[in-house]
């Protein structure tokens, strides 16, 4: 463990001058000492102690309204903590989501843009010119080198930046938004990162769902909303999916044909199969084998359109990826046993632990079918891999990150 | 054990006068005295001891040319035996084959009218008309219950009914040919049944093989032969499917999209779930599912066109089946014990032993595709059945059947 003096710079040329240099120490890359440029922290954070291991740094890239949203809440369900109440008494409007374990920021926050800048200039939100990745940068790479941040917060409710928040470094950070994986400083600090890829088809008919039926838009709206994002999506958004991790794909069904109604879901898990470190794809049955499996039969009985499974190698954007797919919707909680126990190199820690954690949280959207499963599976690994980092760092559950002892 | 006179009688009224009665016991049906009504044995054919059980007797339907002296080289090469050389040397047409525990009888030793008498009434040897089935069924009667018979011979090389020849119980009966599940009363003797079904693309392929290139017959009279046949194979032979315990299905392969070289083979093994003592059907990876399974990919490679199985439950004649399906060929051994590593419920005694066998019989036809890999599989449930039979009679291996110990 390190004790560090940590002091912002006004300046890259700036020469901090040490009240007590014999408590500073400048070791390894994780306890650098570092000096934020931009972020409007006071010059003398405090005195703090920092194990050398930062958050296990997580990317979740996907457009809006694509189920981020609950797929953030099965992660911190699985961490077991609960959302800390009182982060946000300063500002309502904050996007940060932060449990005992997880901080989920949204990448939204670095908007460079207010909404009504983003109009005059004819920029959208997807654009890179409409958000700030050098902060984005510098502020992931504080945290996860152990440091806290004061980072901006775009205001949905009103389009504008509103004043920074303090954010400390957690054991799990999870950078939620549209562009995680696009700058190759951000995507270099994440340890696992994600793609939600849903379907043109599968988006307007949520899209309908949450902004006709839920916010009052019209349908031509919508459509004209969908199609004025369409250019800087194709561009800007989906290039990321290459990068990740693990890609969701949320497609129609195949079980049904011709289906126009869009809710049963055919969800592919696109998982690589190597480069992430302490991350294992998902099987079912045999490793390596293509295999497509309906347990509906004999031993298990389901409604139309039943359930099918698939897994196999495939190539992805020139990488070597495991892909496991489900269709179709579960009936009733033997189903999703009965699935749970024929899948190989889940990360749980007993069995049916991802039935538990699909039941626990059972209101959440999508938990009859692939997407709610899928998070749940994804979850898991997550938890997996950040114990497998805690582990190498030799500390334990409970100490992942340094927490902050101000000096005031 | 119990000691018996056996003897002939003349009619199925006469009264038998014993030598000696205090040795002559009428007790549990394996030990009834029998009486041959129409077995050209002589009167009193000796004095033997009997154990109880009687040989476990297995029915192989098929056509002619559709692979039976193959599967019956695999079945006796898994129990062991060596051919017996100088069983036949009596008639060296004899159909019998005999080894230390197996016994194939050829049911066209049945044959009631010779191949000029089917001629002149216009019958063909698939007709029930051109077959004894009384006689039939008291043979396997009589040998299933531990007495030797002496069974005809219908000579195919000239096409004539021979002398009949003695044939002892032993420990597997196997009756193959065309109608061994015709008949309700042969049918309830048997423990195990298999119905060879090859479909009509692939036996017509295979036919032009045999009886052009290796018999010298023309592609006209091939068909003509074919054609012939037709009905009587459809009234009499292919109804027997439904009772058969499996049913093997060779068909022409899906590999290659519209496949007329018939090389690649598309077989399937179509296996009741009940209604057959001391058999369980052969899954891969969970019972009752539907899968497929392409174990080529990652950790294996095959040459095109690959090898797909295919398993799961089905319904057939109003059965509740389990249908295991191989496409495709086998390039090299490692393919082959890889996919037998995935079986479940085979009846193997160590692990590669299909592979083992399949190794040690690669000269046989169909050693590289399902049809040799089935009848292997097959050939390990017989033996295993077996096993379980001798087990339940409370004999060894060694000693299933008694051993006839001749008066003279």
């Amino acid at each position: 463990m390190t004790i560090s003096m940590v002091f912002r710079a006004n300046s890259i040329n700036h020469t901090p001058s040490f009240p007590n240099p014999t408590k500073t120490h400048f070791l390894s890359p994780q306890n650098l000492l570092h000096f934020y440029k931009k972020t409007p922290l006071k010059n003398h954070i405090g005195e703090f102690s920092c194990s050398s291991p930062g958050p296990v740094v997580v990317g979740l890239a996907a457009d809006s309204g694509c189920g981020k949203t609950t797929f953030m809440k099965r992660l911190t369900s699985v961490f077991g903590g609960a959302p800390k109440a009182d982060h946000n008494h300063q500002n309502p409007d904050s996007n940060t989501l932060i449990t005992d374990t997880t901080t989920v920021i949204c990448l939204d926050d670095y908007h460079l843009l207010d909404r009504k800048e983003r109009k005059e200039k004819g920029v959208t939100a997807l654009h890179p010119r409409a958000n700030n990745f050098d902060l984005m940068f510098e502020q992931i790479e504080a945290l996860k080198h152990g440091f806290p941040i004061e980072k901006p917060i775009y205001n949905h409710a009103t389009g504008l930046l509103d004043p920074p928040e303090l954010i400390h470094p957690p054991k799990i950070l999870v950078l939620e938004g549209l562009h995680p994986l696009y700058d190759s400083r951000v995507r270099d600090l994440l340890d696992f990162s994600i793609y939600l890829d849903i379907s043109n088809e599968v988006k307007f008919s949520w899209k309908i769902q949450r902004d006709m039926a839920e916010r009052g838009h019209s349908l031509e709206s919508v459509r004209a909303s969908i199609k004025a994002r369409k250019s800087d999506f194709d561009a800007y958004i989906e290039p990321q999916k290459q990068y990740a991790s693990v890609v969701m794909e949320v497609l129609p069904t195949q079980l049904i044909p011709d289906d126009t109604e869009r809710k049963v879901l055919r969800v592919r898990l696109i998982m690589k199969e190597s480069g992430v470190k302490n991350f294992q794809p998902i099987y079912i049955f045999d490793e390596g084998s293509t295999i497509s499996w309906v347990p509906c039969g004999r031993k298990l009985t389901c409604s139309y359109p039943g359930i099918k499974f698939f897994c196999g190698p495939e190539a992805y954007f020139e990488n070597e990826v495991t892909v496991l797919e489900m269709d179709g919707e579960f009936d009733k909680l033997e189903e999703l046993v009965y699935v749970e126990g024929h899948l190989c190199n889940v990360s749980t820690k007993f069995y049916g632990e991802v039935t538990q954690q699909m039941l626990k949280n059972c209101d959440f959207e999508g938990s009859n079918n692939g997407t709610g499963f899928f998070q749940t599976l994804i979850a898991l690994k997550i938890r997996d891999l950040y114990e497998q980092v805690a582990m190498s760092n030799g500390v334990g559950d409970g100490v992942g990150v340094g927490s902050l002892a101000s000096t005031k």
